[in-house]
């Protein structure tokens, strides 16, 4: 796992460099009228989903969304998709209710960019375009290096579809910020210091940071054991803040922009109750619509130490395989 | 909250009876053509969403999901909806970013429909069509009644919108099924005692009644300040599985139907694990497209006898009000 987080900003940057043959097969590819847009993924991809929905719907102006496979997996729908770009991730490319799903999309009228590691797998086979992430064998279970390229992926791809609100100089700047993260790993340390003998934590963001608190929480989940949750701060306030504690940390995921207000407005309904808060900003001075995938990164770093921590193997999780074949 | 759970037979049939005039109505708005379907809520209006998103997808047969609402108030998205069906859902219709994200979406194109428990609202000002939900006051700060008519109102809208899988006869039998569960408290209070000790839940559900296992674990948050998660069987394997053990129970909620399979795999995955697994199939005699309304009755009896077994007001929890003011 450490090895694979390693690899980011090459990755990244590899991605950065051929982005002018991304933008033109997309374009060529999306359809005229775009009516919208659809995100299908499970995991991990399904938080790169996340940011790409919101990465989408800004840029290309028509509705984004998450696609529920049952509904063509299981209840065989018949839905109209013409007008649709469908958007399918995987790392392997080889789950089989994404290949499904992408398949029976595609057959209803949707154009499907497939974006997975393998440009040989099922999945790249199915799409109209099959986007490889070319970020090599990711040997771990828990996916590091793949989630980062799917989220730039999709934001490339945002940017094939209009206008974006990130600069020529931001995506230069974004593998650095990766590595000056990946040297510095005493955040992730003096969090799980902090928390010695939690098993819960809550990880809260708003807006297009939100993927990168789901992505956390789901990465420490499966290399930590520890029953961690992402949720927009929104979501938060109506409800689940009732039932937050002495004995369930959480931690708030600033990305540098409009919604710092709103994670400001929860740290001051929080304090002076019992509640840990820890806040964050991964990355301050990069663009808000870059930074979850510098804080993803520090997710990472987050759940691989607290996984060192309680003494885990958190390359090879128990119970959990690379490819997870639901249907 | 006990009093309010006890009318839902009653609010339920109201809207039974008067589905006529709804169709009609819903029919008169719907862009025609109908390009998409995207519902707008949050807290327990948002897991009402949810249900409605498979029931209008599979009805409508155009594609349906919700709105991350912080890309139009927050963001202050350029987005065209023209042909998209929207859906506010508030209870009290006054969640100013619901109200905004709505109003927004129509000055966009959107046609809106805005589903409330108050038809003098904000909300209800703001949609091209207003359809009060007549559940009368709710008192209680965790809604009950308003979420399952949402939920009734939603599988309405979808049969003005298209064939849906239930009859008439299912429609008829929803407020005896909701009745016979409401008098039948030994499965919520068995449960509680079977967790007694426990600080936290996993519920889990797939299609249809993921909106049920949603809501459930909501109630459960805001009522007994207990940390419960609701998540969809394909999701848990993916990752999430890691992380459960022997101090964080299961509760399966089975549809009737299709998706059976799919939670019976994941009891096979768990038998012989030390993780405690309860199922429960809260109507096996109605349509799976119905079944999660009497699941989300079930979902509110555990939540309230967990409330009271630790001793707590499940009225009025501690740190929430009836209006949840998010931007």
């Amino acid at each position: 796992m450490a090895a694979e987080m390693s690899e980011q900003p090459a990755v990244l940057e590899a991605l950065i460099q051929g982005r002018a043959e991304i933008y033109a097969r997309v374009r060529e590819v999306a359809p005229q009228p775009l009516h919208g847009i659809v995100f299908v993924a499970r995991g991990s991809s399904d938080n790169a989903a996340v940011f790409g929905r919101y990465v989408c719907e800004l840029s290309a102006g028509r509705p984004a969304g998450l696609a529920a496979p049952s509904i063509h997996t299981r209840y065989g729908a018949h839905v109209d998709y013409t007008g649709q770009l469908v958007i399918g991730l995987s790392q392997s490319g080889a789950t089989p209710e994404i290949v499904t799903a992408c398949e029976r999309l595609r057959a209803r009228g949707a154009r499907v960019i497939a974006v997975t590691n393998d440009g040989e797998s099922p999945l790249a086979a199915v799409g109209d375009l099959s986007l490889p992430l070319e970020a090599g064998l990711e040997r771990a279970v828990p996916a590091t290096k793949t989630v980062t390229a799917q989220m730039l992926m999709l934001a490339l791809v945002a940017e094939a579809l209009g206008p974006v609100p990130f600069t020529e100089t931001d995506l230069a700047r974004l593998p650095d910020a990766v590595a000056h993260a990946l040297h510095d790993r005493a955040p992730a340390e003096e969090a799980v210091a902090a928390w010695s003998g939690a098993n819960r934590l809550i990880v809260v963001a708003r807006g297009l940071m939100l993927a990168a608190a789901l992505e956390t929480a789901l990465k420490i989940r499966e290399t930590a054991a520890i029953h961690a949750e992402g949720i927009s701060s929104a979501d938060l306030l109506h409800g689940p803040i009732a039932a937050l504690g002495a004995e369930l940390p959480v931690l708030m995921l600033r990305a540098g922009g409009v919604t710092d207000a709103d994670l400001d407005a929860l740290a001051r309904r929080l304090d002076g109750t019992e509640v840990p808060v820890l806040q964050w900003a991964p990355a301050p001075a990069l663009s808000e619509m870059l930074a979850p995938i510098v804080a993803t990164v520090r997710g990472q770093q987050l759940a691989r130490a607290w996984a060192i921590a309680a003494g885990l193997e958190a390359d090879a999780p128990a119970g959990l395989s690379k490819v997870t074949a639901t249907r």
